[in-house]
């Protein structure tokens, strides 16, 4: 069976790996010069391919975006800068072999049902390098094209942007800073790049204003005691609660819990209400806000000639710089329409992964879903999910990309596969492992505890990751032991308190 | 009664507008071409000067850093850029028309007892302006000279500095962070200066090292539910709290509260046991720390010709920048040595005010002290504990600068004026003010309901604190109302959490 991979990041190469793993004929097409996809930094932003700015930072731990048989080596930091992430996804490359399946410089022109595809389901594949087109015939096809490289600029949204005098542009043309020194910015949009940019550009702008209409939960990197949030956040127990609990209830626990950091009432931020969208991460903003470096406003009403309206908001804005942090359109520019189509942040995909329209399973799209956790667990279960080609075939779905937790979405396409681990049988052939597992950080190691992907360092790698959570960030040994005051004086404290309110009005 | 006040920043306004409150002839000389002292920044290191870093923002929240009779302007940010820390002493200035008083350009050279000092109490102050010296005689002398100018650059506790082939500086020369572009920088020391800079340094360099020996607390600005750490942490509830518990409570009270942000133990940052030191504040060191952008290390054991070696640390660290945060001298050298004495931060001087050994309390040293919050009420105390000539003399006493609460302190020198605001009386005649002054934030404006120094908008400034610090960051309007869910979810939650881990083993 012959598989062909299009693209070699992050998703592209766990696709690569698990098809090797299963013994299939697959080759991977990277139209760039090299492998890293979106980690890859450039200086120059180039056609067809992510751009990132120069200090972008993982927004999810390295013991969370690990492939689930390659721990991040110790030393690594928590969080990753794109260049850590992208040695380690070269060292990936480097550990299982995976080079020599690739062709760089290759780009897919087309992806093609054959005219015997309702028996067949192969595909005819074009793809071109140096000029020269070559056709392929494939069993089947992964598309791990990506979906930060086609900026969605709905200018039509922006009344008077014709008019502006100023410069604006996507956030995908941002690189560094130093294009806002001394210039009144206004970043619109507030997901993950719109709320990076503001804070960056504050450290040099004149003036910052962030516009957001929907407002967001802003999560720090930085969690309760200092933990890394996805450590604390994607554990079972808690992804439990969240889905378990009644709507309403779940939805309190949530915001009770982010307006502990900081009330987002108080900072402009929160939701809209009713507004379902993942939180921000961003370590910064609060503190931005508060020291006045970057002033928080409604959606963009109305652009002037140098100035901005805000819905909502008496005063026009003075602005030199626009920079419109409205994210990424989900593109396949080498399938049919009809194929895959995504349209309003929904696809008509079973699974985050089948076009639905296909008489024969023998296409996935991997890593499109945009859950709160790693991308690189996610493509790696999906991958053996068109690999184990035992799979029953449902037929229609259509699902809303955005609203599924990670790790029931992980859990559930683990089960097909035979890789979702049984907390009730580890309960009681190993009870610590259960416990670290349900209680403990979900990370992708859980899942080749057992089924086809089985690796035998998985129980250690487990048993070891908050060892190489804490390793890059114990660098000053210090002989503070942790007391055992904080519960003790929890009760004693309360007791004293009363005495010394009365103490008080003496 | 003349008076002469040295130094036109903060300490010096507040000292300038006290004595002219009480009639007092006073006249202020001020070295430098304008007034504002440690909060004008330039982009030049002026001799005799602070001198600031371009980015710093104030530690104290602008409640919290208001003259006890001027709040500031609703709109000013809640932590304040030194811009707008500046503009605030120059609208104080305007206000209470202060500028008339002062002498701009005007460095005193000597300040010396007259030779009938123990009957006079007065002094012989010689000035310089333009090269031309001028000689006047003071009933009373304050001195405001500041304590952020003289650098404290002890070399010889770095043994090998000397062969150590890269650049050093004190932290005084820094300005902006260009000068670390692609450099591998140390920052030696980890006070507010220290950690500041290895943050910026962090954003260009290759690579950044804080290291300390003695270790600190960290604490945000943005603290409790996003509220200012000093509104949350300056009340005089807490300070009782701290202050009435036994010590190991309340030392493992604070560790315990500290500890909630980022456990320090595992970022590298806990103080040395026994060491008792004034928290850092900074927002963003430990979103530094987790994403590999700052490594903390332990103390500097050695320098080499090109790297830095650390106690109790196996590996050698190259260097090209060092940067020293040490801190700064207390210095007066328009002073006999004999009259004020700064020494290993201990000074001579009665409730940090009086030099101890002179016959006459006519010598006054402003903004000495470094409690854990903002100067400008302190100073605004402490002036009028000497116009106030009646207070009584009591002789020698040795304090240590750093130990003091700033409630506690305040207290203390406003009782001697009779400003220290009863809660007992005003629970009776006003019990919502009382509640506000016992457990709201300890604003300065508590000094003005009752006093030499009464003002009539007391009791409005402090009702209305709360509004100028949300001021400025509600800039979105959002429909979102304070649901009551946070209260009814600690309970309800509890239930369900039971029964959700039953579900969960299923």
């Amino acid at each position: 069976m012959r598989v062909a991979v299009v693209g070699a990041g992050a998703s592209g190469l766990a696709a690569l790996k698990c098809c090797l793993d299963e013994g299939l004929a697959a080759t991977c097409f990277e139209r760039s010069q090299d492998i890293g996809g979106l980690w890859r930094y450039t200086e120059s932003i180039e056609e067809g391919r992510p751009s990132l700015y120069a200090s972008v930072v993982s927004n999810t731990s390295k013991e969370m975006s690990a492939f689930s048989d390659f721990p991040y080596p110790e030393d690594f930091p928590v969080f990753l800068p794109h260049a850590r992430l992208l040695e380690y996804l070269r060292r990936y490359a480097e550990r299982f072999a995976l080079r020599q399946h690739i062709q760089l410089g290759t780009t897919v022109v087309s992806v093609r049902k054959r005219p015997d595809f309702a028996t067949s389901g192969q595909w005819d594949v074009v793809t071109e390098a140096g000029g020269t087109r070559t056709s392929h015939v494939f069993d089947a096809v992964m598309v791990c094209n990506g979906n930060f490289w086609d900026p969605s600029l709905p200018l039509h949204a922006f009344p008077g942007i014709e008019k502006f005098q100023g410069q604006y542009f996507h956030s995908r043309q941002y690189k560094h800073p130093d294009v806002f020194r001394g210039k009144r910015v206004l970043v619109v949009g507030m997901g993950n790049s719109g709320v990076d940019i503001a804070v960056e550009a504050s450290r040099v702008a004149t003036k910052v204003t962030l516009s957001t209409s929907r407002g967001a939960w802003v999560i720090s990197r930085v969690f309760d005691h200092g933990y890394p949030w996805d450590m604390v956040f994607n554990t079972r127990f808690m992804s439990l609660l969240r889905n378990s609990l009644p709507g309403p209830l779940a939805r309190g626990l949530i915001s009770h819990r982010v307006n502990r950091w900081f009330k987002h009432e108080n900072y402009g931020l929160p939701p809209l209400a009713g507004e379902v969208r993942e939180p921000v991460l961003n370590d910064d903003l609060p503190s931005y806000i508060i020291t006045g470096r970057i002033t928080i406003k409604p959606g963009v009403k109305e652009f002037k000639k140098n100035s901005v309206v805000f819905y909502n908001y008496p005063e026009e804005e003075p602005v030199d710089i626009v920079v419109f942090c409205t994210g990424y359109n989900a593109t396949f520019p080498f399938l049919e329409e009809a194929d895959v189509k995504v349209e309003n942040k929904h696809a008509s995909l079973y699974k985050y992964v089948f076009p639905t329209h296909l008489q024969r399973p023998t296409l996935a799209v991997l890593g499109l879903i945009k859950t709160l956790g790693a991308i690189m667990p996610v493509a790696e279960m999906q991958a053996p999910f068109l690999c184990t080609t035992t799979h029953i075939w449902f037929g229609l779905f259509f699902d809303e990309v955005l609203k599924i937790d990670w790790i029931v979405y992980l859990d559930e396409i683990a089960s097909f596969i035979g890789a979702k681990p049984s907390v009730l049988a580890l309960l009681f052939s190993d009870p610590k492992l259960a416990f670290t597992i349900f209680f403990g950080p979900c990370t992708s190691y859980q899942f080749r505890l057992q089924g086809p992907g089985r690796w035998d360092g998985a129980r250690q790698a487990i048993r070891t990751q908050w060892d190489r959570m804490l390793k890059p960030t114990r660098t000053r040994a210090t002989s503070v032991s942790s007391s055992p005051w904080p519960s003790l004086l929890t009760v004693f404290g309360f007791l004293l308190l009363m005495a010394a309110v009365v103490f008080a009005f003496q």
